[in-house]
Parts: C-alpha cells; sequence; structure tokens
C-alpha cells in the first residue's frame, strides 16, 4: 500500500490542475482589463466546476484503491467514515 | 458607469486569486509528493471555499454597482436577470 | 411596502414547494420499499435542484423588489449586504 | 444482498425525510404570512443541509454495504463508477 490511489491517474490529474492554475490566472488578467463582474463570474463557475472534477477523481480512486484495499484487509470502517466526512467537508 | 463595479475592491479581489492561485501550486506539489488522497481533497474543498468567497464579492459588487445604477436609470429587470442566471449557473 | 417581494409569484413558489413535499414523501415511501441506495439518491439530488430553484427565486423576487425599493429609498447597502450574507450561506 | 445498505439505519433516515417534510411544509406557511424574503432563504438553507445530510447517509450506507460487498465478490469496479456518478450528479 506505498502509493495513494491516485498514482495511476495522477498525470491526468496533474493536466486538470495545471488547466486551473491558467484559469486563475485568467481570471486576474480579466480584473486586470476590467472585465464586465457577470463575465468574470462565468468564469469563476468554469473553475469550480473544473475543481468538482478533480474532488470527483480524488473521490474515486481514494474508493477504488484505500476503500478497496481495507475491505481485503478488513479495516473499511475508518476508511469509509474518512471519506463521508470529506464529502460532507466538500460539500459546505 | 465606465469601470465595472469591482473597481474599488479589485486589489482585494486580486489578492485573494493569487492566493488561489498558490493553494492550485500547492495542490499539484501534493501529488508529486504521493500525499494521501483525503489530505488532497480537504486542500481542494479549501480552494472551493476560496472560489465561493470570490464568486460572493464578485455579486456582491455586481448588485452594489451595476444593479444599483440600473434602478437609477430604470434599465434594471435586465440585470437582475442576468445576475440571477449567473448565481443559478454558479449553483450548479 | 407592505408585503414582501415575491408576493406576485406566490403561486408559483407555493406550486414548487408542493411539489417538492410530494417528492419528499415520495423518498419516504421508496425507503419503505426498499429501492436501491443510488436510486434514492438520485431522487435527492432532483429535491435539491427543486430547491435551488425555489432558492433563486426567491433571491430574483428579494433583489427585484425589496433592494430596488430601498435603491429608491438610498438605503441598499444594508440590504445588499444581507443578501450576499444570505447567499453565502446558501452556498454553505 | 437482499436488503439496500440502509436498511440498518432506516429508521434515522426516515426521521431525518419526516423532519425535511415538516420544513418543507413550514416554507409554505412563511410565505402564506408573508415572511421577509430572507428569512424564507434561510429556512430553504436549512432544507438544504438536512438534504445534503440525507444524501451523506445514503453514500455512507451504499458504501459500506454495496460496495463492500462488491469488493468481497470482485465486482467493484461498476459499483464504483456508478457511486461517483451520483456524487458527481448531486454536486451539481
Amino acid at each position: 500500500m506505498a502509493a495513494p490511489g491516485y498514482s495511476a491517474d495522477r498525470a491526468s490529474l496533474q493536466a486538470r490542475l495545471a488547466r486551473i492554475e491558467g484559469q486563475v490566472r485568467g481570471l486576474q488578467r480579466m480584473l486586470d482589463e476590467d472585465r464586465y463582474c457577470i463575465d468574470v463570474l462565468t468564469q469563476v463557475t468554469a473553475v469550480k466546476a473544473a475543481l468538482d472534477k478533480v474532488a470527483l477523481a480524488l473521490l474515486d480512486d481514494h474508493v477504488s484503491h484505500c476503500v478497496v484495499d481495507s475491505v481485503r484487509e478488513g479495516t473499511h470502517a475508518e476508511k469509509i467514515r474518512e471519506l463521508t466526512d470529506a464529502i460532507g467537508r466538500y460539500l459546505g
């Protein structure tokens, strides 16, 4: 159980995060250019949607690896509580 | 009505966005360091909360400036529809 | 300024809420019938989306009436803070 | 695999849903009484938070039962995809 669950998909997660970083820099440029609030907000919405996809990919990987391994080891109760706590915090 | 509503608070919004950009880079480092999925997800939650605050600040500024000005000009119906459409998209 | 902003659309809001009440009773029946978790969750998602629409309608009405009236009376700063605070709580 | 995962906690889930149904009826009364938009919205926020808790309880039960059972049967890939799809729809 050396590497965390997202190892296999790390390249794809890193690509998503690099894109999000670019979108956040784009937001800073939009403010510099005095762009219309609603257009800026639309772009913030796009960043939030991209972030939701990262969160989902992390959840998927966590269940597919950590939770599945813990079932085999009979230690899943704690892993599952940790998972739903994390989703609960993400929901707000 | 030259500048958009967020002009006055632009420095504060830019500071928030610069911090979010740093958090997104921090997430990329966490993946590079094979950090535990749930810890990465907790950090994604922090970024989402920071993004919500940017969205709220933009909404506040939009209402305080664009909507208020449009009321004075009697053209607020469209501005308000634009506002609730944008909030609707943000809610998902 | 007797009636709150949603008066005109109250019939439509009440119809939405009556539908949501029916959906929540439908959820209780789904549990009684031992329906599959994911199907129950899909129905919870539909209720949440319906609730988001009620929230948006209330926001729209609040801005269209209370905020617009307050601009005319020059007392909008407080109304707008109240609005963004309420949206912030709704976002989580 | 007779009963769905939430069987054990069904009483608690049913109690939550009965409470939500009461809250939705309370919202209808608030509109009948011409209550202030922001106060109605605050109550909508409470219903949404209660609904989030139901969604989380369903997710927890689904993972604790259906996903755990499917790991033992070697059929978890599909269950996990179903789970993350459901969370994705819930996020919006």
